[in-house]
Parts: C-alpha cells; sequence; structure tokens
C-alpha cells in the first residue's frame, strides 16, 4: 500500500493513496498519523491494507490525489539517521581533496544523527537565507521502521522496515567543512529534508526491493534537465539491514525512525566517476558529486550550486510510473 | 510550576508537581502529554498553572509523587541538541591529549544532534551491554523550547524557553575516538539519555535563573560519594540564547526541542583544572574530566568508567530542597 499525509497541523493528516497515484481516501478510521500507525502498526497496518484494497478495487471511491497539498509523510519525526552507503561516492569526493579515504569504511558504516523536529513537504520550497552557504540538493532512498531492539541483527533490522521512499537532504556545502573540523559533525549544514509525497510498504516494490536494496533508477533533474539516473542497488555497499544494525548497536530505536542511505552513487563502467547524463552515465545525485568530477577532470568546478529559483525534481520510476511521487521543490528564501 | 511524565505508554501521561515534591496532580484536563502541551503552550500553559495553583493551594489534593513511577519528561522528542558550553571542559580534554583547541572554540559554539526517539527515565538503569565500551555520566543543564523561527536572535531564543531540566548525557567514552575521526559525530557513542523527574518553567528558579544560565551547583554522586558540585551559572561560555540561536540560524526548531548545555565544569581557583570534591574543590559532572585530571597530575588516568552496579546521582538544589528532584540510575544490563 500507499500512504501519504496532507499537510493540515503539525502531524497532518494520513490517507492512503491508490497505486497510480491519482487518488487517495481518508484513513482517519485506521490511525489519525502516520506515526500513531506506525506505534501500532501490528494492529493498524491491516486497517490501513483494507482501505488500500477498497481504494484500488473502486469500492472506496476517494478523491483526487493532489502531491502539492502533501506535508512529508511523518512532517516531523523522532529520528532521521542518515547513512552513507555508497562509499564510492566518499572515496571519490575525498579523492578530489587529496585525502586517504581509511580502509575501514568499506566494512563500517558511516551515519549521522540528522535533525528530524521539522521536515519539508515534496512540493515545500528550500528555504535558503544566504547563496554563498552552498546550498546542494542529495537524492536518497529512504526507510521507515518500526521499534528495534538494541543489538538487532541485519535479519531482524530488515524484518523491522515498514515504509520505503525518497529524500533529498539538503546540505550546506559551505558550512560543512567547518563544522566537520570542529569534530562534532553536521548540524547547521544539514537544514529540513524533503521526503516524496508516497512512502510505500515493501511489496508494492516487488523484486526491485531485494538484499535491504532498492533496485531502481533515482531519477534527478534539476532546472528540468536530467543530472542523475543512478542505480540506488547498484554499488549500495551497506544494505538497509546493516546500516539499521549499526544505528541499533547502543540503543533501540523507536518506530517511525527514518534511515538514509546517503546520496545515490554509481561508478562509472570503467570504476571511475562516471559520466553526466548529458554524455550518456548515470549522472550524479548531488551537485558536489558533479563539481568533483569537473574538479578530477580540469583542476576547478565548474557547476555552482543552488541559487534561488533552482528547480530540483527527484523521483523513481517503474513499469506502471512513479512509485513515491516526486519531490519537486524550488529554492526560496 | 513543575510538570512531570507518569511512565504509561510511549508518550507518557502529563502531570504536575507541587513544588516541595511530594504530590502530583493529573494533568490530562489541560493537556494528555508535554508535547502536546508544548505544540499549544500559549492556550494550554494557563490551564496547566491554575491546575499548579490549585494543587499548590491545597485546593487540589492530589496524590503523592513518586519519582520512581515517571518516565523522562519527554519520553521521546523531535529533537535533542547538545551543545558543549563549558569551553574549559573542552580545552582541558584536549590538553590531556596534548592537541590544542582552536581559538574559534571560544566564539562558535560547540553543539551535535543527538538521538532523541528514546529517552531514560529519572529511575531507569543505564542498558550497558559492554562495560568495554567505557560508560560514562554527563551532568548537564537542559531547557525546553517552544517553536523558534529560522535565524532567531539570542533574545528571541532567550524568549522561547519554557522549561529547565537535567540531563544525564550518557556517553561510551571508548567509542568516541573511532567516531569522530570518521567525521560525521557521535552516533553510537551517545546511546539514551536520562532526564530529571520534573521540568520546571524559568520563574521557579528566582534570580538562579538570569542571563539564560542556572546560577546553581549541580551536585553529582558516583556510588553514594559526593563527585561535582560545579556552579552551572559559572564558567559557561555560551548562554542557553546564544545555544538556541546557534542551532536555530539555518533552519526553525519545533516545539519540544531540548538544548542541553554541555557537561557542566568550573575551573580551579587559580584558572586549572580544579580539584575534586574530597580535596574541597568543585569536582567534575563527568568520570573523563577526573580522568583527565589524574592523566595532567600522574601521566594516566585512575578512576574506570562505569561499570555494571554502579550508581549515579544528579541533582540540584535551592533553599527549599530538591528543584527537579534526583536523576539516579544504576547501571546494567
Amino acid at each position: 500500500m500507499k500512504l501519504a499525509t496532507l499537510n493540515e497541523g503539525r502531524d497532518g493528516r494520513l490517507v492512503v493513496v491508490s497505486r497510480d497515484l491519482s487518488r487517495r481516501a481518508d484513513a482517519s478510521s485506521a490511525a489519525p498519523t502516520l506515526q500513531a500507525a506506525l506505534d501500532e502498526w501490528e494492529r493498524r497496518a491491516p486497517l490501513l491494507r483494507s482501505l488500500s484494497d477498497r481504494l484500488e478495487s473502486g469500492a472506496l471511491k476517494g478523491e483526487p490525489f493532489d502531491p502539492e497539498r502533501c506535508a512529508a509523510p511523518l512532517p516531523r519525526a523522532y529520528q532521521w539517521a542518515d547513512g552513507s552507503a555508497y562509499v564510492n561516492h566518499v572515496e571519490l569526493v575525498r579523492k578530489a581533496r587529496k585525502a586517504e579515504m581509511p580502509e575501514s569504511f568499506w566494512t563500517d558504516p558511516l551515519m549521522y544523527q540528522g535533525g528530524s523536529d521539522g521536515f519539508l513537504g515534496p512540493r515545500q520550497p528550500i528555504p535558503l537565507a544566504d547563496e554563498a552557504w552552498g546550498c546542494d540538493m542529495e537524492g536518497e532512498v529512504v526507510v521507515v521502521t518500526r521499534d528495534v531492539p538494541l543489538g538487532a541483527t541485519r535479519e531482524q533490522a530488515l524484518g523491522a522496515i515498514v515504509l520505503v521512499g525518497l529524500v533529498n537532504d539538503v546540505s550546506l556545502r559551505n558550512l560543512i567543512p567547518g563544522e566537520l573540523a570542529k569534530g562534532f559533525g553536521f548540524f547547521q549544514s544539514k537544514p529540513a529534508s524533503a521526503f516524496s509525497p508516497v512512502f510505500v510498504t515493501p511489496d508494492e516494490l516487488g523484486t526491485a526491493w531485494r538484499d535491504g536494496k532498492l533496485h531502481r533508477r533515482l531519477e534527478v533533474f534539476l532546472d528540468g534537465q536530467p543530472f542523475g539516473r543512478a542505480d540506488a542497488g547498484v554499488d549500495m555497499t551497506f544494505d538497509f539491514g546493516t546500516l539499521i544494525a549499526h544505528a541499533a548497536r547502543t540503543r533501540s530505536l523507536c518506530a517511525g525512525t527514518l534511515i538514509g542511505s546517503g546520496t545515490v552513487s554509481n561508478r562509472g563502467p570503467d570504476g571511475g566517476p562516471g559520466t553526466t547524463v548529458a554524455e550518456g552515465g548515470a549522472g550524479y545525485s548531488c551537485i558536489a558529486e558533479l563539481r568533483t568530477v569537473e574538479t578530477l577532470r580540469s583542476g576547478a568546478p565548474k557547476t555552482p550550486f543552488l541559487k534561488r529559483g533552482n528547480r530540483v525534481r527527484i523521483e523513481m520510476r517503474d513499469e506502471a510510473g512513479s512509485i513515491f511521487g516526486a519531490i519537486d521543490q524550488v529554492v526560496g528564501d
């Protein structure tokens, strides 16, 4: 089934969405909010599924689904932990800075604790007070868990995944070096992230969901031009089970925890950084990676970071169309 | 007024507590949970205050207040951001590692994004799966904000503080160097924090609450022995207004955001690291700081980190007694 949250009040109103994203049905008889559904998933998921089945069969007529009216599926959450599972991407960025990447990065996942107190809806502008901060998009896959016990294994962690979606992990690149040098991780450099209109249960993904990875291309557009189409199932060094188990090593995770994949990134056919979409390659899911490639090629980055008025679109399709709806945001002030 | 949360369900049940912490009254007529109260503070705070007044006057009899029955006032929260405002402490720890502290640390606050999806109640054991992780307490002051707009000034930030309390920011010291070396900040090294039984409105603190600081001694005990009694109002380089404004520089903060002071720490009379409580000094609010002092004095740390069965108590008193009730936790498994 597919779930969305209408932008009403702090936690929004939960709706069930048809597979083709054309219609929605009020889900308040099953759960008022997505967090409420996740808090009692065993009991509430069957109620939601029954609504979903009736919407799909036409027994429930529903209303037109408009992503413009959506908040993030969880407008605020108790936890947003973002991995950096495409180690290829990390190695590349370091290479451009002529920094060695420790070997351990291939075996010990990178993950940061993100702010989760307020997310952007899929069509809300990205607030940017200062263009000099170097605003960038990061296209990623995200999963939502139910409760995960402390010390969970990868297999337990995989079983705890109840929903899958997309995220634009907005980053302020020019604030990152200063913050990382202080040693306490990201804070000001990671403002509110935006999420896809719809989160879906893994069964909606068919065989594209396997081995704890989502084997589909993540389509990223900048001002309407194709920017990236990397396959999220390729070059993902750590699958979602491994990422969740990493997060749960020293503490339990609450239902409604969001775990991000990190910026999706594919190597080129030669094992290198690949090429742009215009050149026939898989492109990139963030501007920083393209700037890195530009630096490696010609000594300096060429593509600027986001400015006010730029438009970012992130989407993923299957044979039937858009799976999660599109994140489609303009940079505002 | 003083507020607590009884340990019932995921978000607990809100109660108003008498000034002397002897009695409590159900607050569900005003707000079912503390987060619900914070979400509509303008409307709900007066209702809570009226209950508090009636409990204080005896018009409302209430029931005995038992901190053993308490969850954290916010059993889970949308944001926990912990500063490191006692820069003295940071400088000291670096000195023991023979590392220079950048001058900017005196002007640019250190802050990390902490996990907020599940907190420990004031009397709940600290789960510790592996003693080799080097478990430590960190005694801190914490404030709770209502909504803070992006780009808030220090003055706006100070006005957004609605509650004050204490926190034990549990740390796994031996996991920290590895995590910080990876550059993404703390994750596994910061398991669930524990909070005082009661959070109070700033007016309860009288003149001890001024300049965005709480001018009272933070009493820390280890296995019943006095370990620290540093004044939280002294040597706090960044007041809470500055910490909150730092957090809100690039994004707004949701009502119910918890902002920590970092480990409370006082210099000695000579400007140095001070002495233990047994030696007549202000002592320390975490074991790591004492180990640092031991290293500076004799080349190696002597005091071990927490082991199962150790007991940590953190409290703050005014002339009338305990302000927030005591955090009193045994290390468990």
